[in-house]
């Protein structure tokens, strides 16, 4: 029944299909949008290159593991993550695992997929920046993936938000944070790339 | 959106949605069906009392989070499990995990929905008395919940390997081992339940 | 064997038996000298109380589980943490837990421990805010403790470090932030207290 | 700091450092003292081909990482346990883990140390076969390690409890379950060594 391709890499998309019901959440708005619009086609390019697309994802107090009943939650009329979230739909074969914390590690089955799927390598997008992102980005290390987080794929509540948490990363976990147009062009020249991306923006 | 009543006791429901569809499967079926019997009304009877049911459940080589895809697969014409999984079809009020590993804690959101729900005390019922069950008991007990297991609602391959299982949990976790029938009782006479079923059989 | 008391209130201390020898490490030195005048006492005031005192400490590459290893590597001739180490060598009552990662929580038993002990509520100090706090302190916050965390008795390499990582933990997951001496006061006056601490500073 | 060695395979040695303090004690310490005799030898072939030993013992309500602690207390006058504990005393390039539960996965630094090690096929041993080493092999199957449980180098309180784990170990989750002269012959003769080894027998 599992007809998984292996891979190196996975892209990991977090909390995307997301209500925004929360506070702050209408500042995360804005920004969510412009990320929609360089997320939506990176996956689209990764899933063509036959990277796994992942999704894990918030499961706003469903514990059913049923996919469809988050995306129905989150895409109802008069929820602020709508169009979000009919924007990056899950396609058939990508994956999609619930976590009910912050961070993409705790308590779910990635780990296992991961090793199933043969990944060595993380791409990570998605909300918030500085919430579940950093968080993922923490296990991540811990479980000592190699890790990439895209700019210019996730959003915060602020610039300012955005950009300690990506610095952070940076400076104190050695992580690659870079635009996702950059990746993919890095076996060539990692090291101008790297330079280049030493300023994050939530320059979306 | 989660309006989940807290519970001190929870059903745990254990590889019911199956296709039975592994070496050995064509002999579990008859206790299976044998153990539906007990299951169903003995799940229903909780349901009543307001204890949550929780299925936790293989995910059959899907990775996705989707309970429907599991249930589909489960009880496609041909499945060896069908009449299994139909019988025993979750509620709309029930949980719904899926598990990557046989033990229904690893890997899994299990641990944050039993503090969600102020859990402390489990009841195992389903497949397969020495391989999930006995997983599941295992990481039960380091997780210190107080356990029972059901001998007329789990199943094996063979009377042997569901008596030897049941009679190690007793003998060396003091697991709980009696019939869906005695549950409930316990609390006033909880020292003769114990002698009873103190030579489980899988009689079901 | 174990005597342990139970106790609802439990101190952690992070990493502070270090020989700082990493990079940024002498930029720690001097607010981990002022946060012994802090840490020394505090700990000292919480054992007379009863509250059980855990180190978790980085393993410096020892697997051995042998708290004297460590210990003895980090106050050796030469060790940038050896006045650190030796001020707030643990007593015999106290707990030593060795992490092998950032995160106190990470393939450790501290949760064990904390279940042996019935603790619910954290107290957090140690090396570095930025760092194993901050880590510790998400892991912390998805196991739903209780978290407060002694802005006066944690130290990084800058204030600005310290702050940042201070101000997202208050801001986005509502853990307390207050100095050592404000702790015990908390159930008189406990908005004031938080309004006072809400502008963390690493002036130790 | 860390110095260690590389290695494909580690012998896992399970509470042998153990005051055999428990109902059914007695029981096993006969069959642990024949153990020893088999373990000792091959945990020193193992050292000398470069294969790391990592003991995963009981903390036994010491929650203190120290080793010198556990085994002071299991050698003292008086322990029941003593002769087998000094027989099988760690050397100095030896890892120690301290475990709070039953398996050696729980709640330990073990898998962190194993993918340091750049480990996937572990080797068990110790006591007793039918609690720690099976739900060690257990969690072991779930982390997908490959597997060997040395027949003659565990022991437990009968003969039929020894058995019945190793059996159900090797029917259910294929682990390879042989004697401790048998390895490293398998690269040449494995199948007749596995017909050899199909009925395992407590004949220390």
């Amino acid at each position: 029944m599992s007809k998984s391709k292996r891979s190196d890499t996975a892209l990991l998309i977090i909390d995307v299909i997301n209500d925004l019901d929360f506070p702050g959440g209408e500042k995360v708005l804005p920004w969510a949008l412009r990320m929609v619009e360089r997320l939506g086609p990176f996956a689209e390019r990764m899933r063509r290159a036959g990277v796994p697309v992942i999704y894990v994802n918030d499961n706003f107090g469903y514990w059913r593991s049923n996919f469809r009943d988050i995306y129905t939650h989150c895409t109802r009329r008069g929820s602020r993550g709508r169009d979000v979230a009919r924007a990056l739909k899950p396609r058939p074969d990508d994956y999609f695992i619930l976590k009910p914390k912050h961070s993409a590690f705790f308590a779910t089955s990635l780990v296992p997929l991961l090793e199933h799927l043969g990944t060595k390598k993380l791409i990570l997008a998605g909300l918030a920046t500085n919430l579940c992102i950093f968080f993922s980005a923490h296990d991540a290390h811990m479980h000592e993936y190699k890790l990439t987080v895209l700019s210019d794929c996730c959003a915060a509540e602020s610039d300012e938000d955005h950009d300690v948490a990506l610095s952070q990363l940076q400076r104190f976990l050695h992580v690659r944070v870079c635009r996702s147009d950059e990746v993919g062009l890095h076996a060539k020249r990692r090291r101008p790339t790297a330079r280049r991306s030493s300023r994050p923006r939530q320059t979306l």
